[in-house]
């Protein structure tokens, strides 16, 4: 921050003002953070962009250098993707900007070295945005519960295919028809790929991995399922077993080795668990640590106004003098750390078959053969012997069986689906069984 | 902290070996925070409560002046009470120590005199672990939503009435025999007022309005209800209006004088709400800005470790070398503001009467004279009809309303029991409406 900051208060520039952008600007353009000042505004096409609510003496451009030049304290990163992005936060900082971006993919393919670089200059590189919008999850890890020794994160980090799920949990519609229906609401991109492949979890993950399990993994080494494949007879099987669906995104540590494991897919949790609970377009955060145990936050994840919340607290952390710490917010240096995929849980899965006889022997005698053990078969009453959906539960093993068990199962010529197999998520190993 | 603290760590003095005291002792026992360690711990009777793991060079005594001429960086108060744990902060912070403590009565009491005495001093007094012990709230309202503009904080805070209320809810006991449970497994007091009757999650609501909505007020202002007069019928009858009851600590900013409403009750609240769902003795804070919308943080409110990360979590801050801000956590000097008690909700009303052709009728007759829509009579089959419990809820009105219609329906003499009033919570003005 320049010398007389004190007097003139801390004076912020906005990279890109669409949804979060114009947000931002309407809070500092209120009397609520007198110590914040809004300078500058910098995206394409201002003449359309302008807005009539901002302080008249807000410099409007078209050119980020313009920001660079300018003598803001704090440049804020709003523009998203990787590039330009991430040269421009490094523009920023060697400028002697500090810089706060809701990027969530900028900070976690770069965000050690951004930190790094940020450090070196004795500024501020803060990101609260870009995880879970409006909870403030990054410094509840950093500094919150920072006193524990956390091992477990998970969460529901995609509002998107949090709605997608609940919409077809409660009206029993078909995954295409949710879809449909979030687009038109716009929960949902014309493109839904980020979102309902996991891919935009997989990043927000990524960077929770490194807040507050100490550890950098590389985004693309966190495996994914997308949650497209599950139908709505699905929901109906999972509240039979007390279990709704969500898109889980989760990592571990794993006690033996100190490894990570971590997944974005969607999974069967219990209906009263802290994940189950979450409805609608909500985001949520649960984090099991040695001594504190579970410990939730949840709130609204995405939007412009619950994201800009998020800005602007990382605008007052630098507008209140809060030192940029040696120990910064990310690990920085040293190579990423590899990613287990494997994993043991009990198993849902879903079959949609041309129903006839000898199909259950069939497959138990795969099971069997892998060394798994069927918990139960269920099957609804109802449905087309043409296309019979029915369910089986495999109890505890693990995915290098699942997996292998599937290929075999693939070869049977009276699947009208493939099947569909989901982890059934229980909270596992608790905080004591841990430390024993 | 004094200047060789980079080498050695910030040192710590724990004066209190209760549980909290010994869970924060085992936390810096072990290798987690190699930037903090233990040097002192003060209680009396230390020849019974010295423990073996603890390490050998750990100074052990029966006077707190020990500590106040110890070099300790930090001294963490956890005696409890407002006396002599207030004097003692006062002596730690002259003495130049900064001061971590989990002493809701004396931060909800004496935080402002003494967070500004501590900033005369350049020393931090940090209280994480007073409200809500495990979940990092006071952190989030300062630092993780301070760009928002907060109206409304409502919390569960006492993890023994919420116990208890979800054992009546559950098993369908009595007050009294879920309290007798909840004393059996350690979760309430042999005397257990401080928690029933409110006295607890008062002293934790006036914490929580300085620190998030930026008002001091006094701690005996706000008002309170036991839960103790609650049966287990009321939780049928709860359950027919898609409803639970929860011991609901609620606060908020009134829109048009900005002064402050604020009550610890029982209260019905949605089932599906965030309050409804926190079970066991679980605690929530839920706190309605009117940019970010509702944000939920729920975890363990109490319990030795939880709030041991806490209190380590607020020495980690200090380690790390935060400064001591100018705005402090609390907001300082000026009067403390006046408590509105009135409010305007809905109500339910339950009865226990001797059954008699008639009594809805009068009822009917003192809601009219007193201005109040009744809405529903709510009667389940199978009672006896010398103890008869029915329910009427009634439309919004005001409080003082309510209370006069009260004192003329206790004239009647069909009562076995007095009457139970409880509001009707619903998530009120959303933050749109505020602002329009």
């Amino acid at each position: 921050m320049s010398e007389s900051a004190g007097q003139r208060g801390c004076t912020v520039g906005i990279a890109g003002f669409g949804t979060v952008g114009q947000a931002v600007a309407r809070i500092l353009s209120t009397d609520t953070h007198p110590g914040l000042r809004l300078t500058h505004v910098c995206n394409r096409n201002i003449a359309r962009k302008k807005a009539d609510w901002v302080a008249p003496d807000v410099v409007w451009t078209e050119s980020f250098d313009d920001l660079v030049d300018s003598p803001v304290d704090v440049v804020v990163e709003l523009i998203g993707g990787l590039s330009p992005a991430r040269e421009w936060i490094e523009r920023a900082l060697m400028a002697g900007k500090s810089v706060v971006t809701a990027n969530k993919q900028v900070i976690a393919h770069a965000g050690a070295q951004l930190m790094t670089q940020a450090g070196q200059q004795g500024r501020h590189l803060l990101f609260e945005a870009a995880v879970a919008g409006g909870i403030p999850i990054v410094r509840a890890l950093r500094e919150g519960v920072c006193g524990d020794r956390l091992y477990r994160i998970q969460g529901v980090l995609n509002g998107t295919c949090n709605y997608i799920l609940t919409e077809m949990e409660h009206e029993q519609v078909s995954f295409a028809e949710a879809l449909a229906d979030a687009q038109r609401l716009g929960y949902a991109e014309a493109d839904p790929t980020a979102d309902v492949d996991g891919f935009d979890a997989q990043a927000k993950l990524a960077i929770l991995i490194a807040v507050g399990l100490g550890r950098i993994v590389r985004v693309e080494d966190i495996p994914l399922r997308s949650i497209s494949s599950i139908a709505a007879v699905d929901f109906l099987y999972a509240k039979r077993l007390g279990c709704v669906i969500r898109q889980v995104a989760r990592a571990e540590l794993m006690p033996d080795t100190g490894g990570i494991r971590a997944s974005v897919r969607p999974a069967l949790v219990p209906e009263t668990s802290a994940l189950g609970r979450v409805g609608g377009s909500q985001n949520i955060v649960v984090v099991d640590g040695t001594f504190g145990g579970e410990t939730a936050f949840s709130g609204f994840g995405a939007g412009g106004e619950p994201t800009a919340v998020a800005v602007v607290s990382d605008l007052l952390g630098i507008a209140r003098g809060t030192p940029v710490t040696r120990e910064a917010a990310l690990p920085m240096g040293g190579e990423p750390q590899p990613v287990t995929r494997e994993f043991k849980a009990p198993h849902y899965l879903r079959f949609m078959i041309v129903d006839r006889p000898g199909v259950i022997a069939a497959l138990g005698d795969v099971f069997a053969r892998h060394g798994i053990n069927v918990d139960a078969v269920l099957q609804e009453p109802g449905w087309s012997k043409a296309e019979l959906p029915f369910v089986m539960t495999l109890e505890a093993c693990s995915s290098t069986a699942m997996t292998a068990a599937l290929r075999a199962i693939d070869e049977f010529d009276f699947h009208v689906r493939p099947p569909l197999w989901l982890p059934m998520l229980a909270n596992g190993a608790t905080a004591r069984e841990r430390r024993a």
